[in-house]
């Protein structure tokens, strides 16, 4: 049996067993108390499950000085980052009960019958239908958004779907102390017990993504560990959806025109963002495009030399980080850097030059400018990178030309498209999209952050000609107060 | 060099040389054009699209004689269903016409900034965009409606996205005939040389799959080849969506009181649609559950021996009837065959004894009648099938009870419900579905028949803070008459 201990991320030190790694026997229980919960979850109905997604938030609030306690204990992020992410944690569950109660999530279709160029049509309707038993994986950066009550779990369970998680090994405090309160919301809505369940430990990991139970999968964490359970989503006798989401590089272009206007404060900016969270962001901004010999390079160099080194997540982070640092010494100059190991460091390459581990996402407080000579130097190099979830343009206050062409070459790079402004920050809405390409995510059709990302876990089923009796609410005559395609018009209530 | 031979179903003779198997490089530089096309197709815009469709629509329908004289030889369908067949090819090019116009499909959301409980939020704007081109790998058993000018190259193009597509052998002819109407169409209304595309051969099939230019594919054909494939788009280094529509058993359900009512009814309609096209649609009722001693069993024993013999697509789909069928004959009982190896057949086997090869997909004109003794031992069986594209229950005039359970249990075995009703036929429109669970399809989560197919071929992207002249038409601030979601309420115009 082993333990999973809580580690303090300051010191280094076990304060803790939370619990015992799941045995193979635990896990499938897990998954199968899931399915068993299934129709009852999906039973409760659009209302019902947002009144549970509800209580889930309140639950966490109520707990709020505890759970920020922990999580800071396991995590370093510090209060005032876990303050935050609590209260978007708790904003994300009680949006997506909104988008339950609006509706339009499920779309609705109604074809009536009649005739066709093709000859009679049968009465037709169509909606979307929960998949079933969803395993979620919580991220390390995240204790609690990408993690145990984050979005994943939020989605999946507004979408009528049981949620599994795979606590992460680097918050486990946190992720049993988040479960419990999810349990206790589970247990005050009257939704079924295994609407929710926890396990520990790598094994169990692999468990989850193969169990014939799980539907689908949701994923924050690296490529090599995301890559290896898609594979096994696929390799399974009955594929699922493994939806993961694996870091980006996340360039920033700087146009000549604009490191002319505002070099001072894209340099503040640009500091600020890729240092944010110590640097262990997805969306972290590593490599910024400049212009060769342009003033950013001196006012990021004072900028970035008096920052604090940072603690990272874990003694595992901090090492990989060491090592990724050490190698880019030895490859590039060196543009700033503090005392420590774990210091903010700013590397400059050329354009030429950029290539091989340059390219692969550095997690922690490091960042590369890469400093091109000419426009064509600029967008043949944005081409041949990988894609990844954003790319920053900060454009001239009057210009057009240059930066329609980047934004030609950058939408098919990534999956949010930020103008004079810096990728940190997620914001939960509509219109936020948290995705892209290979290798940003396994499916670049879907988000993970913002409305639609209730869609990876839903499935859509016509019925034909079937009695009213016999439909969802959603689909009988009787209006049911959300929007609805109708004979081809989309109906608004 | 291997040619390909354009082959008379009904007589096995050779009656022309269409082509020569694609080479490497000659599929390769089909995927270069149509990476060539994809920003010219979709600086098409959608009406520009859409113009292009309903060319494509126009070009076909000029040509109707002679494809459906090619089409008919080729696969021996007849000349009343391929007539039906081309109009429903010309219809679905010009309903994804209509779907462009109409603009929902891009699901364009736009957030203005503003403040939230997480402090300030960006200006967000939200829509679909193409993945790029797509691979169409024709299906033997619809040379128009689900090969060239099918529903895959009609809503990967309304998508935006170029298509390339892998002609199916067993009609080769009528892909190249279609595909050089396509391209009349491509040249006429000006949308860029590799738009449509078309290669030949199976080393072909896997090269589109593998290729770098590629980013999705749709397949409509048997289990273990739409498998074999869909390993090959997730093995690549960059993975890509691979939708394979693959067969289905389609389980139809008469419920001891309908057995009762309605048994000749039944009967006769049971017996049009298993032998439908010759029993060769993914849609065929392949499986019937009956009650024990029901006098459903004479009725279609008389009307299934009276039924001509078949001629199917072509002599390997004949072999592979014949040799289902004589193993069928070894373990079950024969209600009714006729003389010939590929007359209509129909068999007849206990709940008890419904496994192994019964639960495979049997491609012709042969169905199994599955006699239950109790709902008990009818639900049971049930949920122990594989997931399918449709089911079917027919139940009595005022029956609930039984329906409704039996429709809890087949929800979550297929993607269409159909009652009192036949699966073949799939109409296209807003509210079909035709998708399921694996083995069914590959992703449960999409469809491959009706307005929502384009979903496949389309990406989120966000825009933050972008100008006006960066965004494109459908998310600026003058509407573009294109239903919007706005602050979160969803506006039509």
């Amino acid at each position: 049996m082993t333990a999973v201990s809580s580690v303090d991320a300051r010191t280094g030190e076990v304060v803790a067993t939370v619990a015992a790694e799941s045995t193979a026997e635990e896990t499938a229980a897990a998954c199968a108390l899931a399915a068993a919960a299934f129709p009852g979850l999906e039973a409760m109905g659009r209302h019902g499950r947002a009144a549970l997604l509800r209580a889930m938030a309140g639950a966490l609030e109520a707990a709020r000085p505890e759970v920020v306690r922990v999580a800071d204990r396991e995590s370093a992020l510090g209060d005032q980052r876990l303050q935050g992410e609590l209260t978007r944690t708790c904003f994300q569950l009680r949006f997506f009960a909104e988008v339950l109660h609006e509706g339009s999530y499920v779309e609705a279709v109604i074809d009536h019958a009649g005739p066709t160029p093709m000859g009679p049509r049968p009465d037709l309707r169509r909606m979307l239908v929960p998949l079933g038993p969803v395993g979620v994986f919580g991220a390390s950066n995240f204790p609690l958004a990408f993690s145990v009550p984050g979005g994943d779990t939020a989605s999946a369970l507004a979408a009528g779907c049981p949620v599994v998680v795979k606590a992460h090994p680097s918050h486990p405090a946190t992720s049993q102390l988040c479960f419990d309160l999810l349990a206790s919301a589970v247990r005050e809505t009257g939704a079924p017990e295994g609407t929710a369940g926890i396990v520990h430990g790598g094994p169990a990991g692999l468990g989850l993504v193969t169990d014939p139970a799980i539907r689908a999968v949701g994923f924050t964490g690296s490529l090599r560990g995301g890559r290896a359970l898609f594979d096994a989503a696929n390799a399974r006798p009955d594929p699922i959806p493994f939806y993961a989401e694996m870091g980006s590089l996340n360039p920033l272009v700087v146009t000549p025109a604009a490191a002319r206007e505002r070099a001072a404060g894209i340099a503040e900016g640009y500091a600020a963002s890729f240092t944010l969270g110590a640097g262990q962001f997805c969306t972290k901004p590593g490599l910024a495009f400049v212009p060769a010999g342009s003033p950013l390079r001196e006012e990021l160099a004072r900028l970035v030399a008096g920052r604090d080194a940072a603690v990272l997540l874990n003694a595992g982070i901090g090492e990989a980080f060491s090592q990724v640092v050490a190698t880019l010494r030895d490859r590039l100059e060196v543009v700033a850097a503090g005392p420590d190991p774990l210091s903010p460091v700013l590397f400059a390459v050329q354009v030429p030059a950029l290539e091989g581990p340059l390219l692969e996402e550095c997690f922690g407080p490091a960042a590369i400018l890469v400093e091109y000579e000419s426009e064509e130097e600029l967008l043949g190099a944005l081409a041949s990178l990988p894609a990844g979830l954003t790319a920053t343009v900060h454009a001239g206050e009057d210009e057009t030309a240059l930066p329609a062409r980047l934004v030609t070459v950058l939408r098919e790079k990534a999956g949010r498209l930020v103008w004079n402004g810096y990728p940190t920050g997620v914001a939960v809405g509509h219109a936020m999209h948290h995705g892209g390409p290979y290798p940003a995510t396994t499916s670049a059709l879907h988000t993970s952050v913002g409305a639609s990302a209730i869609r990876r876990f839903l499935r859509p089923v016509t019925w034909q000609d079937a009695p009213q009796a016999i439909l969802p609410l959603e689909l009988r005559d009787e209006p049911p107060g959300i929007p609805r395609r109708v004979d081809g018009t989309l109906l608004t209530p």
